[in-house]
């Protein structure tokens, strides 16, 4: 009797085992028991769900009741935090770390200090060292596709596949001489040559970045678009940022708005991506809408310039291609898209009047899937589906600034901040995991910095020329 | 030779014992090689200081030149990171924690959600469960001194006489019926007895809250100001909030603002902190200013609530007494008042059209000195001077959002959020080192707060009452 019986049992544990072992799907990483946002277009969530990852593609999403049918190398029990698409910083100039907290409050700055400080102080080393200690602190924050605007954009590129992120790097563009090229023809090739360079790259999109339309020539503007054409690159630009901006456009345009003056030489196409966007009126709108063009919303940078409030409710709701940016780390001043859902949804709640206005799900839709397709990248990122690039972050909820969480959406806009980010992972690779950078030194790469700022100090803070 | 040389030196070490210990000022707590923000009179800065800790008073702070003349029982080494004042929230509602991310968005909320919510769920278990959350997450985010207005605040009382922290705690009175009272006349007869009760506690100022002018009766107004002065303790009362309430004062007063009103019944007095005070007219800040009215800046809670923006700007710089608050984790939704410092900075700037208003080192004032003067506090807390009661917070600065750090108060305000508070002393105690809390278990609180929770969803949530 006790014989049958054991036999019994092993028979059924063999036979549990072949079931399973028939069913098992092989992947790479699984992510149990996470309250998963996915959103996907109908904003599907999962309060016990789990997401797995076969090599850098998200291979399944679910509600968790298929659970045992999977066989994962590595798995991750996310014990009811939040599951959710990496976020994606539309808009920043990642290398300016180094200069982070100086000057932040001058008038007219950007003229007076920043591009002569750069002209001073930018190089290779510089770019690299910014480059590096940004990236941190966006993995760190969350970020797992940003998009940089800058120079040595190559020396980006280069941090950036060490890391292991995914970016959208623009190499700058400007009609006067600057670290990397004496004037915008050479700034073109250089920026020819970096897209030759990594056109191929599987996680890293090099892109022109001409830095505005005023700071630059009709012509160049005209020959970037077509080559941005030519290479099926973006094009990232300032646009629309400032009231001096429409000045000088308008008396070189003979009274066109900037984004009416980029229609007409031909600029505004699918592939241009315009960070700010702030002044503009209802029809350079449609005109934006028109030519599909994305755009980057900073409102943290825009608000502490006293630059004013872009309408991106107004052009999210019309369907405009928008998502959420942080601008340079001299601008935001930090670097993590989380840092600004809380100012997004709160100021226009403030110049709307009305607190309704931008509920917390259409914020975090502008940091994922909204980003995403500000890029043009929606096909691949920003949302948490089947077939995806698996860009992924783990969102701690027992810190005690998120206790409880009646909504998430809620939780993620009005309470977290950067480092209640657990887990980031990118192309299915972890690069952060319980805060801990996996694939890169921190410690080294913040002394290189400290060190860097040393430098900074001795050569124009101390010599009096940055007014503190 | 060799023993002379030996004896030589051991005759020195002696002398220099001997020397030492003759200068030696014994001392408790050393903090070290810090960048001390003493927001003293002068705003003293020390680049390597040091702060001296005797009992619960600091007994020194200095440049660092006399680092070896204290003996200290216990060192903390900040290596560069920023020291200062520990923040003092002028205004929460801490219990409320409990219903944090619910219904954030409603228009009407006060009226339509939390009033009915409360009269359903406020009981001494929730107001002990969710004031000990926030007291962990305002600790954790650097706060040292809070000022609550709610129900129950013997309750409040108790879980801030066991975390260690200071406070000053408002019961409620309110003309409708509430959990720990059925009239405003009750809750008075509450307050007082709460008051007798903490009189003399060391770190426990107990006060009146009437809710609002609109929400009590001239009469109730006026018992609790002459009770207030009797007793001498703090009126705390949200004041000049929202337009309803300035139509129904109008309608009560003939015409007055809530300000010109309080002013008439005899309302005003050094003993009153009147919270968010938006709506209010250039004479009503005369009026406030000298009557020597405190007041509780909320800035986060305002524009989440499309309230408007308070003219604090205005009043600081027409030296009336004003400090940060966050308001209630259902308002802002985070208590930390380090998460308020970038929204008080920009959006003062937004308004006032000058990227100049506002600057880090008046919102650092106003989250320290400002907030210890809102509560009349200033002799006793809000900066580090010698003979103040020691309420020390230590800022991570190798944080990677935090790197580099040119001007600490820009880095404060545009870049540290709560995580990056590292030690928190109140009282000459740490009550949080490391980011490891030390007087209370912070898994057991969350673990209680989770389930009262569960408990929140089970009543008003999934009966659709609340609607998210």
């Amino acid at each position: 009797m006790f014989k049958k019986t054991l036999l019994a049992v092993s028979m059924t544990a063999a036979c549990l085992a072949s079931a399973s072992s028939l069913a098992a799907e092989k992947v790479d990483l699984l992510i149990k028991n996470a309250t998963v946002l996915t959103m996907d277009q109908d904003k599907t969530v999962y309060d016990n769900g789990l997401v797995a990852v076969r090599d850098n593609k998200i291979f399944a999403v679910t509600d968790g009741s298929d659970l045992a049918e999977y066989k994962a190398k590595q798995t991750i029990d996310a014990d009811g935090d939040i599951v959710m698409p990496g976020l994606i910083n539309t808009h920043t100039h990642v290398s300016m770390t180094v200069f982070r907290s100086m000057a932040d409050d001058v008038p007219d700055r950007l003229h007076r200090y920043i591009f002569p400080l750069e002209k001073k102080l930018v190089s290779r080393d510089m770019v690299r060292i910014g480059a590096q200690l940004g990236n941190v602190e966006m993995v760190k924050g969350g970020v797992t596709t940003y998009a940089d605007m800058y120079y040595f954009e190559d020396e980006v590129a280069k941090t950036v596949d060490q890391i292991g992120m995914r970016a959208v790097l623009g190499e700058t563009v400007i009609k006067f001489p600057v670290a990397d090229a004496a004037n915008a023809e050479e700034g073109i090739m250089y920026a020819v040559n970096f897209i030759e360079e990594y056109k191929n790259h599987p996680r890293i999109t090099p892109a022109f970045a001409p830095h505005a339309p005023y700071t630059n020539t009709t012509e160049t503007l005209q020959t970037i678009t077509k080559l941005s054409l030519q290479y099926d690159v973006p094009v990232m630009i300032h646009l629309a940022e400032s009231k001096r901006e429409n000045q000088v456009i308008a008396e070189r345009s003979g009274g066109k708005s900037p984004v009416e003056y980029m229609a007409q030489i031909g600029a505004l196409t699918p592939n241009l991506v315009g960070a700010h966007v702030i002044n503009v009126s209802d029809s350079d709108i449609e005109l934006l809408k028109k030519h599909d063009v994305g755009i980057a919303h900073n409102m943290s940078a825009n608000i502490k310039s006293a630059k004013g409030v872009s309408p991106a409710l107004k052009m999210f709701d019309d369907g405009l291609r928008i998502g959420l940016g942080t601008d340079g780390p001299m601008s935001g001043n930090t670097i993590s898209t989380i840092d600004e859902f809380n100012q997004v949804a709160k100021v226009h709640k403030l110049v709307n009047k009305d607190r309704a206005a931008m509920p917390p799900i259409k914020v975090i839709e502008m940091a994922t899937m909204g980003a995403a397709r500000a890029l043009h990248m929606e096909d691949k990122i920003g949302s948490l589906e089947t077939g995806k690039l698996a860009d992924i972050i783990v969102v701690d909820t027992k810190a005690p600034n998120m206790v409880p969480v009646y909504n998430p959406y809620s939780a993620l806009v009005y309470s977290a901040y950067a480092a209640n980010v657990k887990h980031t992972i990118v192309d299915g690779k972890v690069l952060m995991q319980d805060r801990n950078m996996l694939t890169v030194d921190e410690t080294a790469i913040r002394n290189e910095a400290l060190k860097f700022a040393d430098t900074v100090r001795k050569t124009v803070v101390e010599s009096g020329e940055i007014v503190q």
